[in-house]
């Protein structure tokens, strides 16, 4: 821990670019435009991925493993999709390298080595993966397959930001197939609402689920549903999103299925799926000004015991006691750590893990065990408070609940005090950089008059959202017939 | 399940491809050299993950994430390492695709998206991870450093194997970094242990614990330990390493740290790993001409229950027994599998779960019932029998345990069957090859009579065992002095 965040009201950006490095999350690598995941950031990443692979174990997905390589071929068969990743795309073009005649020591590409047909690293795998369905399906009794898959991804980016945006980033994508359309529209909704409660009860973050706009479709979808949330600067983040693809894939690829009575039908697709985005999401939900607040059900450490004494022999009661407790949180399911680190003062250790998220601190004075008392931190209010042993584990307990629940209510707040329902589109130019947040309005369903607002404001179409207002009205800016209220917002 | 495999006696090598393609456990993919894991071959890589993960995490090691590409002049930076990779490296030049202007909806690389600087797909992480440690150690305490990363790799590989050969594999690589040389060589031998404990205790595969010859070390490291497993054909398999890397990557990246009295030196490297080439090693230890044989620790599915009826009346009665005994074996932390399909008769589902190598089958009979009787067959030794259904629980998780162990000693028994003592070099000629196994010999500790036997018998080196035999000889190929035996085999 060194000097002090940069607060969030003078700038938010330089605020998350420094909390995420400080709090030893991520940070840039030697490679342009890729990040390291350091070990603590992992511990997060970890315990997501561990909670949704989980979720969707029971919900009938398998997980297998597809090529990081696409063929060009094969990449291009989806027109659209190969279009709308075509200008991100890192391409392999040879399989060797050999000495440098003119450069001892040094290497250069092999011009002998050129590959016949250029491999493209993977920006999505639904055409690697159609390419393979292809041959595993042959009757209705071959479906549905629900597949899910853990995986690196790059999409070449300019201009990239930890976890936000980078060039390679980890994520999970479920590609399933299907006999009929239904069963396809069930499945996409579904998954959408796998991730919804994900980030709602986990990740303690509000969102708000919809129908992207065609401007945001997957491309090669039919049809995206997403889950948008709020950020503390009012700019809102996709968080997921699950992708209806019609038979776009299957015709791409030539997927068809023999029904009962043998009738050939092209298959029903989605895909789904969810990044290390999230951690971003994560960290610009909750966090302060002193650093990272983790919900508890998300946190690597859900306490921190920290020990102050003076002499050998209370340093050795101290010790004890912190075994002790440990132990006892353990049998709970509670995480613990005890920093006895004596090269560290307890005030370094408190702003590190203010700076960590972790969200119960408890203190173990000297002083306060001879009236047999801790002192309890809590990290999301600042709270301090002390409390007698006895009580202390089922007080801990309740507190890291009560934590969780509080994170997630004050989000849901925040959210609703940044949501405006706005009629005029002079007011809305006006008002979107001055006090950003979702600004629900009407719009005409064209994308011309998207694309114009987008040009204007930078503001576009989060979501059509699934429970949202859909009473008629004029769209904002052409005043022709809406039917209904989307969210327009800034958007990550 | 379609016709029979080839008998191993008959070609063991293509007894292999079919049992990998047959039991559902990949396939070769739409990507020259890439393979696909299916969702049940990813389910027992998964479980050897969990196992794994959890003993690098009580050794003290975090999980991280590196990139996976690593620029030309870092991967050249350490020249053994790089020279040791060069021919197979995947090479990525360009970052974006444009439209083909002379074949509508293709699309070709774009020649101005052309890199400064090539990246290459990593073939494993040494460079990129220590020119990212460069910058996390300054001093003694920033050590040591204990990573784990889950990644994929790319090694071009012209002929392929599933699981055993493969351009891009899965697989961990752990990087940690000390300030003493001792704690370095702890550290390797550490993770040689657990290595060798997972290869025996999980995957009932016994392994010799050795060192490697200069010819056969990991490009890069000054000393690589190995555990090496013997097939069902006679043949060797390295099944992990774990390399010493001295100050090679430190001297490579200048990766100093500062003692407690504020001198400066080079710091201590290891690295570690086990691929998805365990998986070709664990179908080659135990399964036979009927399909995969699964030790039951590693079985995703460890009890398959198969029901045989006539009547609604029997299926409902069968139904509701299947569901209890499914509650009882969950709570002993038993997987279970009850397969009704009605599209399938008995005998086929029998012979399904054969290949598929699940351990225990019960069969539940309508006719056994009325006695109170089930059918239990054991994969490994073919034997069935009838037991009552008062003992059935026990008697099942007593039976995972003694099958466990059973594959174990006969895979231990196999290996000392065809392990050999030898020290006439003509005689070892004519023998490796009309009878394949471990052959313990004296050698002269050169490489170029390790090469002289390898280009004569295509035999090498495996290890120099750590327990082995150390009493001198003379070497069996120069006659010159041999400090002990070490293991000539034919590899995979």
């Amino acid at each position: 821990m060194s000097e002090k965040l940069t607060k969030r009201s003078e700038d938010y950006s330089k605020w998350y670019n420094e909390l995420v490095i400080k709090a030893d999350l991520a940070e840039h690598s030697g490679v342009k435009g890729c990040m390291v995941i350091k070990p603590y950031g992992f511990a997060i990443w970890e315990k997501m991925k561990e909670i949704l692979d989980k979720k969707f174990k029971e919900t009938g997905h398998s997980n297998a493993y597809f090529p990081l390589f696409v063929p060009k071929s094969l990449f291009e068969a989806e027109e659209k999709n190969a279009e709308g990743f075509a200008k991100e795309c890192a391409i392999v073009t040879h399989y060797r390298l050999k000495s440098d005649p003119n450069n001892k020591g040094k290497l250069i590409v092999d011009p002998e080595a050129k590959l016949e047909e250029e491999l493209i690293v993977r920006p999505t795998s639904e055409a690697i993966i159609w390419n393979t369905y292809k041959s595993w399906i042959q009757s209705y009794r071959d479906l549905p397959i629900l597949i899910n898959q853990w995986a690196n991804v790059v999409r070449w980016e300019m201009r990239t930001r930890l976890f936000l945006r980078t060039s390679e980033f980890l994520w999970q994508e479920g590609h399933t197939a299907h006999a009929s359309k239904d069963e396809a529209m069930i499945e996409t909704t579904k998954m959408l609402e796998v991730y919804s409660e994900f980030a709602e009860k986990y990740m303690a973050m509000p969102v708000i689920k919809g129908v992207k706009s065609e401007n945001e479709r997957f491309a090669g979808a039919d049809e995206t549903f997403c889950i948008e949330a709020m950020m503390q600067d009012g700019k809102a983040l996709q968080a997921g999103t699950s992708h209806f693809l019609g038979q776009n894939f299957a015709k791409a690829f030539d997927v068809k299925y023999a029904d009962k009575e043998g009738k050939l039908s092209y298959v029903w697709a989605t895909s789904w799926g969810v990044s290390t985005r999230l951690m971003g999401a994560l960290i610009m939900t909750h966090s302060d000004d002193d650093g990272l607040v983790l919900p508890p059900l998300l946190s690597p450490i859900q306490v921190v015991i920290i020990p102050i004494y003076k002499s050998e022999e209370e340093r050795k009661k101290i010790e004890d006691l912190a075994s002790e407790m440990t132990t006892q949180f353990n049998s709970k399911n509670i995480s613990v750590k005890f920093d006895n680190d004596d090269n560290r003062r307890p005030g370094w250790k408190f702003a590190e893990y203010e700076l960590k998220g972790v969200p119960v601190r408890i203190t173990l004075g000297a002083r306060d065990l001879l009236e047999n008392k801790v002192e309890i931190a809590r990290r999301d209010t600042k709270e301090k408070y002390s409390i007698n042993i006895d009580v202390l584990y089922s007080h801990v307990e309740n507190l890291l609940i009560e934590i969780q629940n509080s994170l997630f209510l004050k989000a849901i707040d925040f959210r609703k005090q940044h949501t405006f329902i706005i009629d005029d589109y002079t007011e809305f130019k006006n008002v979107i950089d001055k006090n950003p947040g979702f600004y629900l309005a009407h719009w005409d369903g064209t994308a011309e008059t998207e694309e114009k607002i987008k040009s204007e404001t930078q503001a576009t179409i989060r979501c059509i959202p699934l429970d949202g207002d859909q009473t008629e009205g004029k769209c904002m800016f052409s005043g022709k017939k809406s039917v209904g209220r989307v969210i327009f917002a800034k958007a990550y």
